[in-house]
């Protein structure tokens, strides 16, 4: 099962919108083949496992997420394993999709074949955490990145801010980019640092076999945007990856941006700008599993407050950028009560800086 | 010698201002004898190794520290090696006290004794790095304590900051006051939260061997209070432990508190208070090896921008505190250019908390 999960993760930045999976299959002992989730359209991992094999009769299946029973844009793997003649089905966890929830290790033990589920259950549905949200509750997991000094700062009053962390953790960046469906910031981003968000090859830091599965798909770059602020030639509307521009139901457009043929999405207002709630829903509609924001304070505040955050990974830099510089995120709270509590998940050194990925709680 | 090392640790919250050093003596590979540095006026650790071993002719020594060559308020250990027959001395690092610097051991092989030096020398030489530095710069060695949100922050607007950190943290907190000739504050700090700032036998988390040592000699209290504004009743001047109030040469000092047998130490003021080179003066002149700021954003700021900070010592909790909460240090920076560079010495959970020890470099 670790093999199949290992194998699940080379297609974390390609599945999309379907869940990353690994597959192995063994005879007496032995792989006789292996696979993992191609680009959507493409082969199910069972499938790429049991064309690997050729014959798999008789032989047992390691899969990360339990087999689907639905027919999608591929085949039920559920009777592909059937018609191979796979005698026993290992799988880390069900199947949150309502489509199948069940039904694919149902149809199988009916059919007479040995199944089992639970295993590595706990790293099987943190891979795939992204998906699990979409289907549990309707919206996809949003991870907040944010680079910071060690003293919590994350641009100087002026709004300068590049670099504050080094190049090991803007690769680490990278790569959760790639695995993103989505990469969500602000126009105050937007107009500081003219930010492309883009997954680039050769800052990506991954092995030559795995770029071409990480750039082939670029995630959909969205900017909040009100008042329709970001010029037509910012980085993040070119051509080199998709993006949509989020603007006020009441902004009206201008001929230009209309005319560059820029996807637009109007939103519903709240107090601090655009309704992120909103956000949350068009993502979704989207088929957005995990979505990345990488923006200035204002955004991520708003999000956490909106309880939107599923996660924050912070790289912090060895560095104090002081009491004048803007802070993490802006949350104006008055006392102690109302601290927000995280669950800190991990702590490690990405270079010279520190990357610390937590988990809000519930307000403390 | 790492176990001349675990001794020498054993001394540190009671031989200042001596430094404190451990010394084990074998023959044939076996320990005869062992011991760590007395409270001053008490015996060194050669001393105690030699009387614990009774005869130690023929003996290899291994010292912390070079043996002393000084007649100091107890007899030079090198003659006392010397005249108790043993043949060997491995010392970790030289004796920086320049009264001794090379003296003991030139003494020793001048005298047939085969001697060594440097085993393990950087950990012995960070052991007692604030005697060190009192002696090589003439001042000791200053770090500050800071307790943190992840966010940076160290109140809340209000002042309210009790507690940011939890018991474990503040146990290790006890134990670095334990370890300090003197435990600074400023008056802020002192007004907010009327803290003791004393050793507390129970909440030192010792063993309690050790616990009668860290207790016997309480650190010295210096709040950094321009104006005199620390109320005669504030728990920092109570009787539990010396106390010394810094106040502006200018101010004349109140009836009252004068009556009260207050210790007080006129300073000259400088742009932001009190004159921080005047305290690292005093508290060098008072033979302070290692000094232990524990104060609020102001002082702290202060004490950095005057290059006086030697560590910090910074107890980050998994909480926000939001925007509107003080910052880490009082310290305002225009440009990314002027970020202050810190080296990360060492970082590990302590309870639910990660304690960061951080040793500030040149701007970067
Ligand atoms: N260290 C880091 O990780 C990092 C990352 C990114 C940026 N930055 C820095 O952050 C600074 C920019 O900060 P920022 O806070 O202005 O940028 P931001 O959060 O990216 O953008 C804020 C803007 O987004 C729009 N917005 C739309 N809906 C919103 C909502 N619900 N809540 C909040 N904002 C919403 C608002 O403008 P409208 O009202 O016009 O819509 C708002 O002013 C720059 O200096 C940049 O360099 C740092
Ligand atoms: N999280 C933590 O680790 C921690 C630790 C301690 C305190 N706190 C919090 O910090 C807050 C108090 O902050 P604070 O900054 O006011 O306290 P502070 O730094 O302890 O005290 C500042 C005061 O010290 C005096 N001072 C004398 N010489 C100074 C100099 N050279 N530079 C700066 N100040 C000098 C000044 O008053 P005069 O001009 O009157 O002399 C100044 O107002 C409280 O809310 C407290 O709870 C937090």
């Amino acid at each position: 099962m670790a093999r199949a999960l290992r194998l699940a993760r080379r297609a974390r930045y390609s599945a999309r919108p379907n869940p990353h999976v690994g597959c192995v299959l063994t005879r007496d002992g032995a792989v006789i083949g292996e696979g993992f989730t191609q680009p959507a359209g493409g082969d199910h991992a069972e499938i790429q496992a049991l064309k690997a094999a050729g014959d798999a009769r008789g032989a047992t299946a390691y899969v990360s997420l339990e087999p689907c029973a639905h027919q999608g844009r591929t085949g039920p793997c559920a009777d592909a394993l059937l018609a191979a003649g796979v005698t026993r089905v290992v799988a880390a966890t069900r199947d949150p999709n309502p489509q199948v929830a069940g039904e694919g290790l149902r149809r199988l033990a009916a059919a007479g074949v040995a199944v089992e589920c639970g295993v590595l259950e706990r790293e099987a549905r943190r891979e795939i955490a992204g998906f699990i949200a979409r289907m549990e509750r309707g919206r996809g997991r949003m991870r907040a990145k944010l680079a910071m000094s060690l003293d919590g700062r994350t641009a100087m009053a002026s709004g300068e801010s590049q670099w504050i962390t080094g190049p090991a953790a803007r690769a680490d960046v990278q790569r959760l980019r790639a695995r993103s469906c989505a990469v969500v910031t602000g126009v105050g981003t937007v107009l500081a640092d003219d930010c492309s968000l883009t997954v680039r090859a050769a800052e990506l830091g991954l092995p030559p076999e795995d770029i071409a599965l990480a750039t082939a798909h670029p995630p959909l770059r969205v900017v909040l945007d009100s008042g329709l602020r970001t010029p037509l030639a910012a980085k993040v509307l070119d051509a080199s990856a998709p993006s949509l521009l989020c603007h006020a139901a009441d902004t009206p457009v201008p001929q230009a941006l209309a005319a560059a043929g820029t996807a637009l999405c109007a939103l519903p207002r709240d107090a601090r700008g655009l309704d992120p709630h909103a956000l949350a829903a068009v993502l979704a509609a989207r088929h957005c599993n995990e979505i990345l924001v990488e923006c200035g304070p204002r955004l991520a505040g708003s999000l956490l407050r909106a309880g939107l955050l599923d996660e924050l990974v912070i790289y912090t830099a060895p560095v104090l950028l002081g009491s004048s510089a803007r802070p993490l995120l802006d949350l104006p709270l008055a006392h102690m009560a109302d601290k927000v509590a995280l669950q800190i998940e991990d702590l490690r050194q990405v270079g010279q800086d520190w990357r610390i990925t937590a988990i809000p709680t519930a307000h403390s």
